[in-house]
């Protein structure tokens, strides 16, 4: 029996064995630098565990495992060039380290190695594994470019923001799964199943880190609290209250929104008391839980083997920290 | 008998239905309209030829030639990022119209588009379209790097010049011949000489870019004369000249290349005529004319159709303007 930490532990022994550098060294050193700064491995591990639900040969889903952690960093790197953000994981950027043109550069070449890893798998489902990492691939682009857009509008819909995180972030855990379900030989319905486990994990995920951004504890969740209600981030939070609330409330919410100079941990504090008179953390926390059910749900539809089953529910569990 | 001329129609007529425009609009509205730029879609065009050399369903290659030509536009959009190019093909560029943001975003996707059109090859070959399609787009990559970095550098060796341009250039157009040949089930030497045919026409063509600059007329040339004069662009023939002057030549030379304010007609004539002394004009020529060569060779070697061979070769000699 192979639990989900053996899964990780080979996904990092194979990623630690890779040598992203060659020549030119200034194309290939910042695909090195942004991936050995590390991270959960969430995405391949969950592509070698959709595997072994379906067949002991895990290894057979590790090449595509690889091309979707390499995607995943592309990225991040190209998020960040994008995002003018200039700290991750605790290290500078790369546009930050070198330069806005290696990032462009080193990012396009990472998108390229990570088709080069995939075509890896076995012939018998390089189409179909091919297909829906191109499909999950450009979905991601699709949610990045819906986030960006969002940041200047003022009337985004709490269906468009759901949509735009389930492109930008839960379909890539979703394909993962459902790429190692095809390596693995599962058919189309258990594929299927895996699939909207991994997209609603996903999205309940997404939405936890919205929570957790106005009420969480500063020491469990690893950041600072209030930064998205600091700097007006359209989160499920948000988009909620300003679509429910009315009269003072509302008159209130829109000047803690509009103000220019503010004491930060007022801000907060105000806007966290606005949600809650408003009801938008029991809405978050319901809206959460409906996806965590969901996820379950369809887990349970997938015909796969039962150790790795509970390994994945238990995974979610700690994931979106429920107690079952 | 099919022609060249009928092929780059077929392309034409196929790129023309594609529509590139879905949700949301702001990511692909950009990708329309580079691929609407037009140009003369030499590499699809040549895949068609690839193929045809080998089977008569040139149409098999069809999807393979899209690839080629969205993934060549892409390195245009992500190169006029990097290069601060605010031009392309009379029309501006994508950073331009919109912002850098969407040209890297937009880039990501039509990369991705490539392999969505490249995975619709005939199954039997995907793998190794694939895989040769993947390597070329890293070495045009790898092309882009080397380029950039020898602005900077100021010693740039003959030997390095023509890596870069045959990684930049020249590897996509005999990557879109190769391409064409394994789909149209062409033995791998077959194969691999048409490749190096592709190979040494793109060198010879970049040769004749470099030499038209400083000898070209004009009229024919269709874009200014001297501009690589005089912006010190490290081309064949300024990196020959440096190689090989001496004495005042070499310091009448440097003189000009460290020159900040100096009228463009006299700067253009001065250096083409050190380069009349050193005779680098007949060294690019010799040059061009021996890769040249090596193609004719090359394609002679290619059991392929007789008629599309004759094709390629008046291909060959209107492309590098050569008489037979």
């Amino acid at each position: 029996m192979t639990t989900i930490a053996e899964l990780q532990k080979v996904v990092e022994i194979a990623l630690n064995k890779e040598n992203f550098v060659t020549e030119p060294e200034a194309l290939y050193q910042p695909i090195e630098y942004v991936m050995s700064l590390g991270g959960k491995r969430i995405r391949p591990t969950m592509c070698l565990a959709g595997c072994y639900l379906f067949d002991d040969n895990f290894e057979n889903a590790l090449s595509a495992g690889l091309a979707v952690e390499v995607f995943h960093n592309f990225t991040l790197l190209h998020d960040d060039v994008m995002d003018n953000a200039e700290v991750r994981r605790n290290q500078p950027t790369v546009h930050i380290k070198w330069d806005e043109n290696t990032a462009i550069l080193s990012g396009d070449a990472m998108l390229i190695k990570a088709y080069q890893y995939l075509s890896k798998v076995d012939e018998s489902v390089l189409k179909s594994v091919l297909d829906l990492f191109s499909q999950t691939a450009i979905e991601v682009c699709e949610g990045q470019q819906y986030d960006m857009e969002f940041e200047s509008r003022t009337n985004v819909t709490v269906d468009e923001y759901l949509n735009m995180i389930r492109l930008k972030t839960a379909v890539l855990l979703a394909g993962s799964l459902k790429a190692g379900a095809i390596i693995g030989k599962a058919n189309e319905k258990d594929a299927t199943h895996l699939y909207e486990f991994g997209e609603n994990i996903g999205l309940a995920f997404q939405l936890q880190d919205d929570f957790l951004d106005v009420y969480g504890d500063e020491k469990t969740f690893g950041k600072a609290i209030g930064g998205d209600i600091v700097a007006n981030k359209k989160t499920f939070l948000l988009i909620n209250a300003l679509e429910r609330a009315s009269g003072s409330l509302m008159e209130e919410l829109q000047e803690w929104v509009n103000i220019k100079s503010f004491n930060r941990d007022e801000k907060i504090e105000a806007v966290r008391n606005i949600y809650n008179q408003i009801g938008v953390d029991e809405i978050a926390r319901k809206k959460m839980n409906d996806y965590f059910e969901k996820a379950l749900t369809s887990l349970e539809k997938v015909n796969g083997k039962e150790s790795m089953k509970e390994e994945l529910r238990e995974f979610a569990v700690k994931l979106i920290k429920r107690s079952r």
